[in-house]
């Protein structure tokens, strides 16, 4: 199945055996003492220097949180997808936990955006789907529902298959439902990386959609996180993710090299013009 | 399948869904100016130095090439083997052209070593096999042939399946034959990984024997090699190589990551003593 984003005429696809698109993810407070400061100080000139790097490093698509600590966050949401978009003229992905923020940005945010994230609990999906579809919008489903992530492949399937079932029944087509089936760190359980990927296989296989990933929590609390998050990645696109959550300025090198590995990448002309890129900005 | 190698005690076992073995690639002189020098002048201190620096960096194997021109190989590998021997307690993978040569180095050879290589010759196939048996010893079987090395997978698993035939009806036991697909450089044929790819797989699954790669092959005449070959030998291991001929101190990172996420590190411990070893050294 081929998930189409869109903006401006400018078509982004996430499909099977296609060139794996990139999520920037780095406009996520979580975690980011800077970006806080700045959205608590609606300094937007950060969050455009943000938007651009990312694009600059090889983002197809770009995600925007705003969630910070005693923040409205259906009023800021919006305003920080108006920045984003201004700056970057690409689809974006709208990343909340408030059905109230998703809505509120949705309306301001240009093009087929992607929707970050529903999950497996039944409040959250009848309070979100009719969002996107009502958007003409696509969504990501994480595998966890109230009772946490499962620690096996196929409990995440059935979640899967949960989130894809309702999504469909009220209107949306399959493919603009994107599973994200999670990984947890390795650090602390070392079946953790393995479960995923059974998850991305069964899921593919199954289902037939797009996979996300969010590709650095594998390596949470370890040393060389570089290079367990980098092996990961070939892993997974391995197993048949089509699309990642991550820091294009760390890690598109490697997602272009799987590219040109796994034959998607004619002449190596996309890995070439990355790395030329990469050489004059540094 | 499983293959064992021996050497006074050690085993070394190549196994599907077992830790990667990694073969110590450095002491090959080919395209090696320093190591050619070294060994004319039988300068031995060099070599042990490289024997070491791979048992240091996780080397499970260490493969021994001397072959120079105008060298009389058959008198000098048995004595480059005699000495990696004497430096490295680990088995040994045999590595020549010449028939000779393997006899003589074959005969100086403690425990159960690798002889590297046979393909689909079928002189070599004759005159080596039999050697191969006689010393109790496994071997490595490239996928190429008289004509050279077919541009599909299916070619290449008939080719694969031609050699172990031949091995098992002269009386070598099949887990004895590891099988090396071969890969060429994505900088001249884009869809050189791919069929490296796709024969690991039908290798892996057709014949059940364990697969060997040499990974630094695959980046030939491309910029960023390092992180090619990472993502590469992500990818070979999840289609099922179990046994890499490489340079440990570059790609030992990543072997040991790919285990750690592949859930065959318990607790991570392998990977965080490569980790804190090689911090010290640096």
């Amino acid at each position: 199945m081929i998930t189409v984003l869109e903006r401006e005429g400018l078509e982004i696809k996430i499909a099977p055996d296609a060139p794996i698109v990139m999520i920037g993810e780095k406009i996520n407070p979580t975690g980011h003492r800077k970006l806080s400061e700045a959205l608590e100080q609606r300094n937007f000139d950060y969050i455009r220097e943000l938007a651009q790097r990312q694009i600059d490093s090889g983002a197809h698509i770009l995600d925007v949180n705003a969630s910070i600590p005693g923040a409205d966050e259906a009023r800021l949401l919006p305003e920080v997808v108006k920045i984003v978009a201004e700056q970057a003229a690409v689809p974006l992905c709208i990343d909340s936990n408030s059905a109230d923020a998703l809505e509120a940005a949705l309306k301001v945010c240009p093009g087929k955006p992607l929707v970050n994230s529903v999950n497996g609990e039944k409040a959250k999906l009848e309070r979100v789907l009719p969002l996107v579809r009502d958007r003409g919008a696509a969504v990501i489903g994480l595998t966890m529902d109230d009772s946490g992530i499962p620690g096996t492949a196929e409990k995440r399937l059935e979640i899967a298959q949960l989130i894809l079932d309702r999504a469909v029944k009220i209107g949306i087509a399959a493919e603009d439902v994107v599973i994200d089936p999670l990984v947890l760190t390795v650090g602390a359980d070392q079946q953790a990386a393995l479960v995923t990927l059974q998850t991305i296989r069964a899921v593919r296989e199954r289902l037939g959609v797009n996979i996300n990933l969010g590709a650095s929590n594998v390596s949470f609390g370890l040393p060389e996180r570089q290079t367990i998050n980098q092996a990961f990645l070939a892993l997974s696109f391995s197993a048949g993710a089509s699309c990642v959550i991550t820091d294009p300025a760390r890690l598109a090198g490697t997602i272009l090299a799987c590219d040109l590995l796994l034959g998607r990448d004619p002449y190596g002309k996309r890995f070439l013009i990355h790395v030329r890129k990469t050489r004059q900005a540094g």
